[in-house]
């Protein structure tokens, strides 16, 4: 089957799934999105592009966007990063403080909650808006210059950020966080506000799955080895607490949110996004982690 | 260069790291072996082998017998398992009864203690003994009849399994094993006092290379789909708290064990084993992990 | 109101409770014990005894003991048994083994399981056979030499210990038991199996209230100091997880069974034993705990 | 012995203590004190008053105003307070996190700084300025109207309070915290900043061991019943992760502070304050938390 085929059967397939996810409530914005949306788009690296049902509809990335500051905290300051955040699936729920707690303030992975306020914090100590450079960031490996923040998620996402404020302040006491609390939670509450669809996304992500290197352009952003290790750390930690799960039925390298997006590679070949509103109890799309899995059926492509 | 350059090379590299490992300790037969040894093993589906140093040396397998008790009780039981352990990276040290407890007697993934006792229970409760059973599997995947339990060694593991007697016992008290304790600790004991060299290990492992088919003989051990399963399932979960840095830094599927030796996997292509008995902090083999970052730096070979 | 016209007026007011409360049902033997049942004894120092409902009914002491076989290793050994176990409350659960793992196989106190099992232990360091060590120490203190262990209700423990045997075989681990596992859980289930009545176990405790002399025999059992120091031991961590709230309600010194009984003392005047089977959410005797709460209240008694 | 040759003898003995000790460093205003220092006060019910060394010099009372902040706020709202605060040990470090997670934003008692955040939650609802509604209650217990806020001390508490911001916006998130984080926070750390003498502090405790009635006024605080629960209170939770040791060795209901001050009661018949700043490894002054032991010995008093 060609990609577009394969598209079409699994968006057919999906559609009994759309009604079972639950949409993520902690702020309007999310809670009143259908979850009924099913949305997929592949970018192949040659610059073929297949997509399905909402491909093109913008959604509120979310904890996607935690993949990109990643990428672009990593392209700047290299493995000195990881002296403030380690590398290890967590291994409980994303936003606890526990482990925090008994790790003296250092995050278990970029990922969590806390490692993503970590790299929002070296951010910002080295741009003057850290929200404004990985927005910049985003819109150049997407191409795409009318990516945008969502002003009013961001606003929701300031507004309920009491457990996010826990974890910065905690951090902030063991010495892990260099900037004001406010300022690295407005960051990040601006950063994951950002919108796009799964055709941008996918396009968005296709450098990790051309080890390092913007296909279109040429660019290089990270060195073959580090997008290397980026894709590793997406396949033991991307997914919350069910990277093994995700693992082992999808088999893919992969990052998602609580928007519903996910974006997942075939290192070599391809990006592929999707978007389903609905969650299951991990906090991953439901319909978008089936789609996943099917398209590493039906493609033959795995990693492993 | 070649594989057998690439080893020699490596066999060079790695000689000054030899002295900075610490050998396992917990039972004598382990405490007497020199950290000096070094020895790597690659099985090319092709049927091609290379080897450099101690690769035909004996060594004890300690965890890694964990992967292929696990091949073999997926192999007869399929799905059903995951009723009974998960699949997901621990997040904790490796034999701690913490999660255990707090997850009511399931252990995190079958390649922790308490999973690999569950497992054991599985084959228990199959075979009328279940470690003869898990030595004839290995025995067949290696090619290797000679290959045997080191009683010495199974008898002190015994003497010292207090900690695997208290994770059965609270597992028993949750529910989730089926056997005796006695009997399950006998036979996990006896498992993990299984002696190979790197050679056996090697062409042992080969049918995850090969997507659960043996290459020599075209015995299918697994499906396609389980055996690339298992390959994420070590990525996440088979060196120990290390899985995510391991998957960072070597990027391949991987099983190790305190004896000192690591089983990695190019899927597609080979298996390669190395054994150094110098553990670092968390349990891995430390001139085995370098060994095998460099393998796949030298050969350009990672699955991300 | 003297003591008698109290102990009426509190039996009448807890027949509204004895429904309520749950009987324990781990074993056979005391599920099939009716919830209905209610007794209660008062000694007082000088001699004089009252008594209500089922004060003569033999039950089941179970964690009671807890407090026999540490006043008599307390008395035998002094001070040094604080090395092996701690005097903290425990603030989770009274069978978790996880406070027992962060702190190395110390237990908190001597009252949760962990702890009794040490205390256990350094009995059967001292004695042929603790079991019966305690007993006759039970036998003395009560001036009954018909006090024995229930042999049904030991086995019944024995057969479900699987709990105990893995924080035993834990602290086996940590070196905090020296003698065999099975031998320190069988007499751990044969003490917890004695039987007796409220009046007999009221006797039993007075020589607590009475500074560690037997009131009706002079002799000595613990010093004054070493007598306080049980007291103090016992409001802190006598009632299990609800040490805090028992203080706050009763405000005496208090030791409970999942049997339904709890021995609590009025320094300086009398011991009070209650018995109803109907536990709390905590463990603790749902009308036994209330009786208390309002003999303190009615008879103005309390320590604080 | 009287009391004033009792405390004469207690401030001998305890010199070789004070060198041994370690004042709190978190904010450099107790950094500064000399940890030489050693004072203690008894307040008699009959209005009798004794005292020694620097009894009579202001410190900072720090965690000690929590009990008076608990006593105010027990005596407006009564027994609804413990809906939103438990009445448990901690049984783990002071300013832990992982608790108040586990269980959802309700923090174990009103003694640990997240209880306290409650406690003076509580009150910021029902005063318009909670800091005021304390020091005046204080001032009124303590009949000293000079007794102020140390705003240097109350101004580093700000500053370094991050752990305290991190606990009250979790509670926040877990809805336990009424008013804005920032409000709480302010109060609280003036609250902390209280100074007054040992003879003051003994005087304004006395209260509490009259049953909740102001001895030399007859005003009544509390009633009985509540003053006996908050006795047991500080028995039970008084000392941070040491009331168990604490009651073990002193046998008296307590409220200390890393300041070194710690109030103690003898139920009936007096206050005792004491004051050292030297600090033991649990946070209690060390040779106050002594000297308190060796006068429950020499008055031969205790609860128990």
């Amino acid at each position: 089957m060609d990609y577009q085929t394969i598209l079409a059967t699994i968006c057919a397939e999906v559609q009994p799934l759309l009604s079972q996810g639950k949409v993520a409530t902690y702020i309007p914005q999310l809670a009143k999105v259908s979850p009924r949306h099913f949305g997929m788009a592949v970018y192949c690296l040659d610059g073929q592009t297949f997509s399905v049902g909402d491909a093109d509809q913008k959604f509120s990335l979310q904890s996607v966007t935690k993949l990109f500051a990643l990428a672009l905290a990593f392209s700047r300051e290299g493995d000195t990063i990881w002296s403030r955040v380690g590398r290890e699936p967590s291994g409980s729920p994303f936003n606890s403080l526990v482990q925090l707690e008994y790790e003296r303030g250092k995050p278990r992975n970029p990922f969590i909650n806390a490692g993503a306020l970590v790299i929002t914090d070296i951010l910002s100590s080295r741009f003057v808006q850290s929200d404004i450079a990985i927005l910049q960031f985003v819109r150049m490996i997407a191409d795409q210059p009318n990516i945008d923040f969502d002003a009013t998620v961001a606003q929701s996402e300031r507004e309920t950020a009491h457990r996010n404020y826990a974890i910065a302040h905690l951090m902030k006491d063991f010495g892990n966080l260099h900037n004001p609390v406010k300022t690295v939670i407005d960051s990040y509450c601006r950063q994951c506000s950002i919108t796009m669809s799964c055709a941008e996304l996918a396009k968005a992500g296709s450098f990790l799955a051309q080890h390092g290197t913007v296909p279109w352009s040429g660019a290089q952003i990270l060195g073959a080895s580090s997008s290397k290790r980026l894709n590793a750390l997406m396949l033991t930690c991307g997914t919350y607490d069910a990277a093994g799960d995700f693992a082992y039925r999808v088999g893919l390298p992969a990052k998602s949110g609580v928007g519903g997006g996910i974006l997942a590679l075939v290192p070599g070949e391809l990006a592929v996004a999707v978007w389903s509103p609905g969650l299951d109890a991990t906090g991953n799309s439901l319909a978008g982690t089936y789609a996943l899995e099917r398209f590493t059926t039906l493609t033959a492509r795995s990693i492993f």
